[in-house]
């Protein structure tokens, strides 16, 4: 274990996935893990500005899990790390009747990264094969096109510079059980609180499979499955993924396109203000 | 001074702008700056939360000031502290030519933060009575009508349920070529530098005319003249401005729209998943 990466360990790589309590890799206590936090949060914001700066390639960290899996809290939390310059955030509720009229894809493109940015989707195209499964909301053969519509869909996203980091956050519904309860018994917490949650609820294992199958056959880019049933290994697990994309994609700023030399010699010794 | 604000000090009322390395108001020193920011930031993020909430109403900042002047380090410091979730930013560089093509207010109409958000502008509609007046890209004629077509727009958005928040980020010329020096003298900053800034700042009491003008004539809502030459009394006072304005909307989370003790029994009693 001791040479793998935090996004080895973590990866999807078949059917089985970690259990949402695990800390497969890592910190095994909170004090550790958010210890932990604020230096990598420092190298995220470094990497960050370095690919602001280079401003050709984006990074799209996508979120996915069940209500109160902590998307949320994980943007609080983690994306908060950021420099807001850089970011960009989109969530993606139902769809609205202008958003239905065209593919589904239409409104995920339009919230896409420039260059530079890092994207960050609470929730995204992945509800499209998700509760339009559970909930038969297409018929089965526009499902089944989906899913290749999102594998092309992605692969043109690499193609043009962005890379798309998936991360499924993986609960048990014991801990959104706990959850639901605690925005029900905080009435600072109701906002955050809408009936329908139990319904879907209700259909947690029909929503287990969804999530399964739409991990399998969109698994390039790959997915990784973070154990949310503790906040603070979640935010830790999140953290270090991105921070490992970010290593990886290494971005460099330019080379200036102008003489430093000069400029300090125009600023230094021929300022009109003195 | 005991009673008075952060707005009512910093707000503009005449032609005097404070001295861009002064106090007027609140910490002396960096330390102290530096030490309250947090307890600033935590006040900040539990508003936002509740306009988030609340979800009817918005914040604009718009944050204007000189290269250098710190429009940046005031997005990564104060607004920093924002959950990022809620915040819209948009940054406004020289129009393309698709934008171009189109009002000026046309581009800066696309950007405006949707209800619960807080958005911010780094620079925005002002530059078009800016450097066009410095550099005479309009007629007169159309320049004058740009003060008042921003004095509609600007009541427009209050009309909307949008709350715009100026701030004019006041630097001196010394605390620029200061600036500019450092961005020099660092490689890591070469990014960051500009040959035409040399060129703009040849050309600065022609801007501080063009901006006393649009301070003059676009006073409502206010603008906040924030001395910006200590970066520490910068991120102090723009946190505080925002802070003050945030408190005086008191967003409220809306009352539930569900029986809570039905969701709780539902929950507790009758939860499919036991």
């Amino acid at each position: 274990m001791a040479n793998k990466s935090v996004r080895d360990v973590l990866r999807v790589t078949g059917g089985d996935l970690p259990e949402p309590r695990s800390t497969p890799t890592g910190p095994k206590t909170k004090s550790a893990a958010v210890a932990a936090l604020p230096t990598i949060g420092e190298r995220l914001a470094d990497l960050q500005e370095a690919l602001y700066a280079e401003s050709t390639r984006a990074v799209l960290l996508v979120l996915q899990g069940m209500d109160t899996s902590g998307k949320g809290g994980t943007i609080k939390h983690v994306v908060g790390q950021l420099n807001p310059l850089g970011v960009k955030i989109a969530s993606f509720k139902k769809p609205t009747r202008a958003e239905l009229r065209h593919d589904f894809l239409w409104r995920i493109r339009r919230q896409l990264p420039t260059p530079g940015h890092i994207g960050v989707f609470d929730r995204s195209h992945y509800e499209d094969v998700l509760i339009a499964r559970v909930d038969n909301l297409v018929p089965r053969r526009d499902l089944a096109s989906r899913y290749r519509a999102i594998n092309a869909f992605e692969a043109e996203l690499a193609e043009s510079g962005i890379t798309v980091v998936k991360c499924f956050l993986h609960i048990s519904p014991e801990a959104q059980k706990e959850r639901l309860l605690a925005r029900l018994n905080e009435p600072a917490k109701h906002w955050k609180y809408n009936p329908g949650d139990l319904d879907v609820r209700s259909k947690w294992s029909q929503y287990q499979e969804a999530y399964a199958i739409a991990l399998e056959r969109c698994a390039t880019p790959p997915w990784y499955a973070i154990p949310s049933d503790r906040k603070w290994y979640r935010n830790w697990a999140v953290a270090n993924i991105l921070l490992e994309t970010l290593e990886e994609l290494a971005p460099k700023p330019p080379a200036p396109d102008f003489d430093v030399a000069d400029q300090i010699n125009r600023l230094t010794n021929h300022d009109p203000l003195g």
